[in-house]
């Protein structure tokens, strides 16, 4: 029985890379970057996208999103306010809902995102510091948002997401202050599991930090087409 | 290819259905009450626990825990403080690092617990509000923690998690001066998606309504023996 349902989950891996490759190819056509966002459910990712989206036409970038929820459209609602394409793909289908998007979630809905009118396609993934990491979407780059109430420990507790990632935004700093929580400790536990990432400090409700994480976006497809 | 998935998983939830009876049926034979608490990650179990399992024998309850984690046993270390048994369980063996505990996790650690000298074991699952909720392990009750941090839109967002719960333990309240958050609209989120569930407002950092749910615990044996 065990062996069995190894063998399957292996096939399903093997499905999975083989549509990202295909949504890789998609996104190279219309030379669009691509970022998987990913965080534990209430971390900010959407509250973030709406600082640092705001506004990025007029930085020359035009911005899509591609969001991933169980049930609802709470999130891509709040997004349309910043009018920028946005289209929700929901997981609810699934067995049971599915706990985050695969690659080929993502190219049921590639039909309907203008790609060649994008330079940055951003996919929202469902809320869950598990599962997501294991589903490659095709995406250049993927990003976290772990938030300073989670606690410390969760880069040790949960490797593969923080392994997974080369950028991680450590959000919700404007509480600080009231918690009992080392901003230091996260990084050093970030480094030990992933010592090649990235780390920025944000606060998505003052704006605090925010304009690195903007900048980041806005250098993001040059850097996409350079890597080829 | 899509059949084949879905009727696979249904093998599987079937498969744990039979393992979780089992359990149950160990867990009678002992006269042990248990509990599957859940939460997304960082909600504060392992601080809630602290608070709440502190002295418990003092008032007649013989309390255990059995950990689960994707990785470490960090939280198992802070709950060893109290002087009660418990019981690590990792699941990274599994395809990527197991999202949740399964019944056949569960059982598997069945042997490390001294069952017949508790009459409450609390299982504190893998930090996820969504795969958790599909797996039965057999326990009486399921409690969730949310966190004020997280946000009044997730009972909508996550609704199969807070539907299997019955109890929920709404965590943190301490932040609430420094949130742009609406407890009231969380709590009516709560009803909207499951009207017969239990909230409880704590803060585990403060100690702030935990009496409550240690109340909870010390009159759950009674029941769910009165329960059968």
């Amino acid at each position: 029985m065990h062996r069995t349902k190894v063998r399957i989950v292996e096939d399903a891996l093997d499905a999975n890379n083989t549509i990202a490759r295909a949504n890789r190819e998609d996104f190279d056509r219309a030379s669009v970057s691509v970022i998987n966002l990913m965080s534990a459910p209430g971390a900010g990712k959407t509250a973030l996208l709406e600082r640092a989206l705001a506004g990025l036409a007029d930085d020359g970038v035009r911005v899509g999103v591609l969001e991933g929820d169980v049930a609802g459209s709470f999130d891509a609602d709040r997004l349309a306010d910043l009018h920028v394409p946005v289209t929700q793909l929901n997981t609810d289908n699934g067995f049971g809902g599915e706990c985050h998007l695969d690659a080929n979630m993502v190219r049921t809905a590639l039909g309907a995102l203008p790609l060649f009118e994008l330079d940055l396609l951003i996919i929202e993934n469902v809320g869950n510091l598990v599962c997501p990491a294991e589903f490659s979407v095709g995406a250049d780059a993927r990003i976290m948002v772990c938030s300073v109430t989670e606690g410390e420990d969760k880069p040790l507790k949960y490797p593969l997401m923080f392994r997974a990632c080369e950028l991680m935004i450590i959000n919700k700093i404007d509480l600080l202050p009231h918690l009992d929580y080392d901003i230091d400790r996260l990084e050093a536990n970030i480094a030990q599991v992933n010592p090649g990432a990235t780390t920025m400090r944000v606060s998505a409700r003052t704006g605090e930090g925010v304009d690195a994480f903007r900048q980041w976006l806005i250098a993001m497809p040059g850097r996409a087409v350079t890597a080829g």
